[in-house]
């Protein structure tokens, strides 16, 4: 900050103007930091958002169809894997908008900004360990429910319940697309770390 | 490196010795680094040892059981799930052995381990997305491989193929181990980098 400012002389008051061509490159330059952090605020945005997305998505996916004598019904939590997909997804969410207000903090005071990023860096594997393990168990599942497997004999869920199965598939697309914003989140900690190591 | 040398005396050339209660405090310690550095070989290792357990216990879990008119057969490239779980742990398994040699030349060769770090950083993240989401795949077809789900009438399989269920779960569970490492070298490379940033 100090480099910023002009100095000024001690006797008369005024501001001295420095020799032409002298270098202020030594000084990292602050704007690109705080774009860094601009950046960092918008993807953990977006992770909440994708997360918010993928579970309401995948709570509203329930079809009643009538066939046969009883009418079928196909709900999420019909099964286990989706259960943990949407406590998985939840717990994504609520971290995402956690951390924009986290974030969006030290855009204003950068001085916690070494300390936070560690720790973000910290817990974005593990969430990012979260909503992978959670897409491709909803997604191991769901295949089964789009092709079936006659191997053990089970039977094909999607040709019965086309809205339910559309559903599952958006929730999906969006649990894999926060997937990748997590991974561009820990890159984006580990680089922002990288680059405060003196060269 | 140079505040390690004992400052010489310009006219006689002899070494001063520092005077009592001088501090060094500012050098970081490098035999800390080197110990970092072993502990991430080691990691590294166990991701290959981990990885590799699990593809051949899960290769190798075919069972015939003779019931009925027809032997019946469970394979693990019955399930698409299954492929996919073998591909990534290989993938994993490959990169585990191939990171364990890089990782030691930088212990032989310091002056590498800051770059490495980072590019270790970024391929670990994504390696960990690949065994977590494939642990979670596999995970969520054997569920119900065990368990059943009569919603849609998804029948148990472990009832009869006992062998090859036991086979499934400790392979699960290897590839688990194997997630849990690949976080841990994700922290072990973020928290290097912090401590090379001057406080």
């Amino acid at each position: 900050m100090a480099s910023t400012d002009k100095p000024a002389d001690p006797e008369t008051g005024k501001e001295v103007l420095p020799p032409k061509g002298a270098s202020y490159e030594a000084t990292p330059p602050p704007p690109k930091a705080v774009d860094l952090f601009a950046v960092d605020v918008a993807l953990r945005f977006l992770v909440f958002a994708a997360s918010l997305t993928s579970v309401l998505v995948i709570v509203t996916s329930k079809q009643t169809v009538f066939q046969g004598p009883l009418p079928l019904e196909a709900k999420f939590n019909h099964s286990p894997a989706f259960i943990y997909f949407v406590v998985a997804l939840s717990v994504a969410g609520l971290y995402g908008i956690l951390t924009t207000v986290a974030s969006l903090s030290v855009t204003w005071k950068p001085i916690f900004s070494t300390k936070l990023l560690l720790h973000f860096a910290f817990w974005d594997v593990l969430i990012l360990g979260l909503v992978a393990s959670a897409t491709g168990t909803a997604g191991g599942v769901a295949y089964i429910g789009y092709k079936g497997n006659e191997h053990v004999q089970w039977r094909k869920v999607c040709s019965i319940f086309d809205k339910y199965c559309k559903h599952i598939a958006g929730s999906l697309a969006s649990s894999l697309f926060a997937s990748v914003l997590l991974v561009l989140l820990v890159w984006l900690s580990t680089f922002s770390l990288h680059r405060k190591i003196p060269k």
